[in-house]
């Protein structure tokens, strides 16, 4: 039974040594650089008190905590049982969805504070980190679990921590590129986290091509129950992602603006997606891979946007049209990408990702240019993009430009980046599977061991266990 | 294999244009009559530093958003993961169950926040959406999910979104007459979520009687892991209940309070539903039907008067009476009105929402009417009941007899009602499965598709998929 | 089929009158202490406004229920959801798991509010009750929940809710030797609820010792799906781990960094508990037992010392240890534990809880040693510590002292408590089942019926259901 694994497993997929050396070296990396520079915040730190008289606040309530810590425990949920759990829907991978997508993200947010911290939150030599610091790692990671779904069941352990470390580096740099170079918006990250992260994964996938790999193609179906664990991660994403695009938008109205256009785009996205799936299947039958995908397409593609006056009904438009685009993806797109354009996407980010996410770029854009101090006032215009300083001048439509010009960094940023990282997960020490065993948690993972016996066990509980 | 399915669907269940005409059909409704009326609330508008000084704010904590925004996401995953999954505890219905109630709720929200802003948040022209106006769409929506258990299995998707325009139609109208013009209390909607919803829909399954359903009886029971996965819907519901009562109470001790009663009332419900579920059967062991709905009746029956001083007390007592209420209905109610009055209720939503939602109500009308100004304070009085305007004289006993009033409204709201949609939904036109056919996701859903070979496969990986 | 084990019931474990007794008469109880003893808080009181004016608070805002709420229900779905899920790991005990857990803590919470009520909220002979309670009930009924991972499936629901009386009332006893005698900070429970509770509920399964155990070895383990039906239940409790240990810790800063502490520790705990499965194991493969446990280890270990100036780096060095331990401890430990000790710990508590719950005492008492002026600031060290009235004149290192000793009262009172509960548990009146019957649903559930005719049938739906 076990003897075509064994063969591939003997020759590539041992990871007694591999995986704990990095894992363990790693930790103790992040603790010296966490030891050297990691502080707390003032706002977390045992002299708030001091820092509340300097602040001028009457009340612990004004402490950042207060406003933003719900979200993040959203963002947080998101990261580890949204991820995590769409990813499951493969019949024989969820413990490796689940497992290394925690794996990668526990990774993935130490390292984000870090380099996110050497960029936004240095002072004095130490990086001083707070709420607002965690759901930017949470963030940060998104974007890593996005260019997971793309590679899903094709990769090792050791390959996802190798990405991940390259990934946060890059995405910290076309962030601050973005953020502050450019000074442009991008509060849920259609730029920063899916347009980047879901061409990056792309191209990763392209560079792993695998010729053989419809070998494992019994494997790369759902099977009922797993349908179902995917629809928690799913609902998870969908319900949370009004929390995800506000996380850390500005206190009071902005945070309270972006909230609302995400519901809407949501919830107008269900629609199309059920709309579009049936539509385009001949038995008119609804499909649970575009339920389970599309419908989430909506929050994507008003991450830059939400927190601008996109309107209710600027956000239900985003949201139809992007319901169609991700469903169409699934049906036409990514068959031909892996045909013609050899992109083998596991999870199909290219159309819930990767096409929202420009969309999300470009309404962004949109909408910043067509912002006039009417409609916002005139101190909540300059609020809104942050037109203080050396930005006093800039004008709607130039900041509509700078938004256009981020999609194109993100852009370049994630072909660059993916090339460079896919051609380092393909050097051969890995231990990353062979095609036929893809998609298949025994070749990690300790599997319940006689799942046979078992089932019949359980069908037939006063037999004896081995016939 | 699927003979007998495919003649049902070759006549009836074709979904392929009519549900896509729909949806798309009515979303474009949407979107048009968003742009024509929705606007944000100045909480949400990027006005908010103007308001801000008008309303003489001091900070930006003091947004509705702050007060009301978790609360707002605990009632989002109730109506979408706790409806939804409750409902995935048929063996072949969990599709069905998560996806149309993902469907129905989606376009649900949308037309709630126009017809429930109609009624109450109607200023120059626009309706003004803020956090609150998310609460309370989602809180329509739940109704509509209590009405989908009823007819769960039994219908199409294109009959669940015709019930969903109607049923958020009468539902608003209901609650304005409620809260409106009867003047009455009604924060977690015992009356306008629970009785009203909950009547509604057993009419409606009255009306769409299917008298050979019986034909479909080997998938009306539930599977091992079925039964798990309604309880994960169960036991969202149960710990977010507290924050479903308290959602939209006032800033401050009504929401604190409302929180308090709820989750006592709740803690004791899963005793006396322990108590009976055991007790009421002969060989003494627990019925999981009963965990996972008898346990959420106390929920259900502080409803109105959680917000009020019920006194943690009182609130074990209603929970007490609850469990045992509902538990009680579980073994013998259902089964009556199924023989004697031809009313097929899937979930038992008679047990869980209508039976605890009039308890609520009369709880209600009772802890109003034994109010006083020595329990709540003389400004708590006021402020507790609303006692401002023209308002100002009324008494306690007074407002017992309105509340008592809102149930009989909501009552006959909910047969009107109920019979109006039960006859639209009873034309030949839906597309709804014969009864052989219910309680399958088959009819509607991609399922995937060898399952035999898959399990098989699952259990002998070496073996031939094909035997 | 059903011989053996009616065999077993027809003795033992039939629960028809006993079951519901215990459960009625101590909800009466509740009531009627409820009505003799609890009422709501200021902060949650109709008379709130008058509160305000005397407090002199400007805004609804300040009510404690803003500060801590979201924080409340993140841990109510720790203890309902968290512990619930991790606990259905076994292929046939998930209705018990998840189903007795409910019944326990929903008890459980009633009785802790009063029992830690006397001793902390009571004021002119009434037990005050608002938020704060809420969490402290769900925290003293987390320390059940842990003791329980030991004997899980091996006792009948009323032995639980016998030990839940018992634990309740002396977890709150020792409580109050730690937090108002020894006046030793405590905010996440190492000590009070993981050490406590893990000695508990080990010396308790150890006096419970069944030697003919291995006769249901075979429900013992897990199959796949119940493996990731349990990672629901790890996942919640990773995510809002933090919230756990912050939830009631002083507002602002304090909060604030106990969050911050906690998410350092566990993302550290991930890395090295999978490198330690990796490593320990011949073939190199991951357990998701490990997954599932000892990565929220270092939850645990900060529990005491989160609200500290841990530091995130301090925070990283403990969960980097705690992974390692609790890993070992899977491996090692726990077979050493059962075959020489006859310590039967099913869900390996001594691992999550026992060891990372000293050590976490251990941590918390060196960093309140080391605590400086200097790092806390003048006022930051007094409010940190809470060195006032009588406390005043206490040193850092005298602290550490105390706080060492509130470890050893935490062990004397766990094997105290534990030697007396388990003797009472030993009685043969609470109808536990017998040795081949454990692990199995079937004794006390309704279990779905024709598990075999479903099966197939859902593999053929065409072919009868019985062959």
């Amino acid at each position: 039974m076990e003897r075509p694994r064994h063969q591939g497993m003997a020759k590539n997929t041992y990871m007694r040594w591999r995986l704990p050396l990095v894992c363990l070296l790693w930790e103790v990396a992040m603790i010296i650089l966490f030891g050297v520079f990691v502080r707390f915040d003032p706002e977390a730190d045992a002299h708030w008190e001091e820092e509340k008289r300097e602040m001028n606040l009457t009340s612990d309530i004004e402490n950042d905590f207060y406003f933003r810590y719900p979200s993040f425990q959203d963002v947080h949920v998101m990261i580890f049982v949204g991820f995590g759990f769409l990813m499951t829907f493969l019949k024989r991978y969820g413990f490796g969805a689940v497992g290394f997508n925690f794996l990668l993200a526990a990774f993935g947010i130490q390292w984000a504070l870090l380099m996110q911290g050497w960029f936004h939150s240095f002072k004095s030599g130490k990086i001083l980190i707070g709420v607002e610091n965690l759901i930017n790692a949470d963030f940060c990671v998104g974007s890593v679990c996005i260019a997971f779904g793309a590679i899903l069941g094709k990769t090792s352990p050791i390959q996802l921590l190798v990405m991940t470390l390259f990934q946060v580096t890059l995405f910290a740099v076309n962030e601050y590129i973005l953020l502050n170079l450019l000074h442009v918006k991008d509060a849920g990250g259609s730029m920063t986290i899916h347009t980047f992260g879901a061409y990056f994964g792309l191209v990763v996938t392209r560079i792993l091509y695998r010729p053989n790999l419809e070998q494992s193609k019994d494997k790369q179906g759902s099977v009922y129950h797993s349908d179902l664990f995917a629809m928690i991660g799913t609902l998870y994403l969908w319900m949370y992602w009004p929390s995800f695009n506000s996380a850390i938008s500005e206190h009071g109205d902005a945070q309270h603006r972006a909230a609302i256009n995400t519901y809407c785009s949501l919830a107008a996205c269900v629609l199309t997606t059920m709309a579009f799936s049936s539509m385009l299947q001949k038995k008119g039958k609804l499909d649970m891979v575009h339920i389970q995908n599309a419908t989430l397409a909506g929050g994507v593609a008003v991450g830059t946007g939400a927190e601008m006056m996109l309107t209710p009904y600027g956000s239900l438009i985003v949201g139809f049209i992007c319901g169609i685009v991700s469903t169409v993806g699934y049906v036409y797109l990514t068959p031909f990408l892996e045909s013609r354009l050899h992109i083998q996407d596991t999870c199909g980010i290219h159309n819930l990702h990767a096409m929202p996410g420009l969309i999300g770029g470009i309404v962004g854009a949109i909408t910043a240019a067509a912002a006039t101090e009417d409609v916002y006032g005139k101190e909540g215009f300059i609020k809104a993009f942050d037109f203080t300083g050396m930005y006093q001048t800039r004008t709607a439509s130039v900041q509509g430009g700078f938004q256009a010009a981020g999609i194109v960094v993100s852009l370049l940023m994630a072909f660059a980046g993916g090339t460079l990282v896919g051609a380092i997960l393909k050097l051969p020490v890995w231990g990353d599977a062979a095609a036929e065993n893809c998609f298949e948690d025994d070749v990690y993972w300790e599997v319940p061991e006689d799942e046979e016996s078992d089932a019949y066990h359980m069908h037939n509980p006063d037999k004896p266990a081995s016939p």
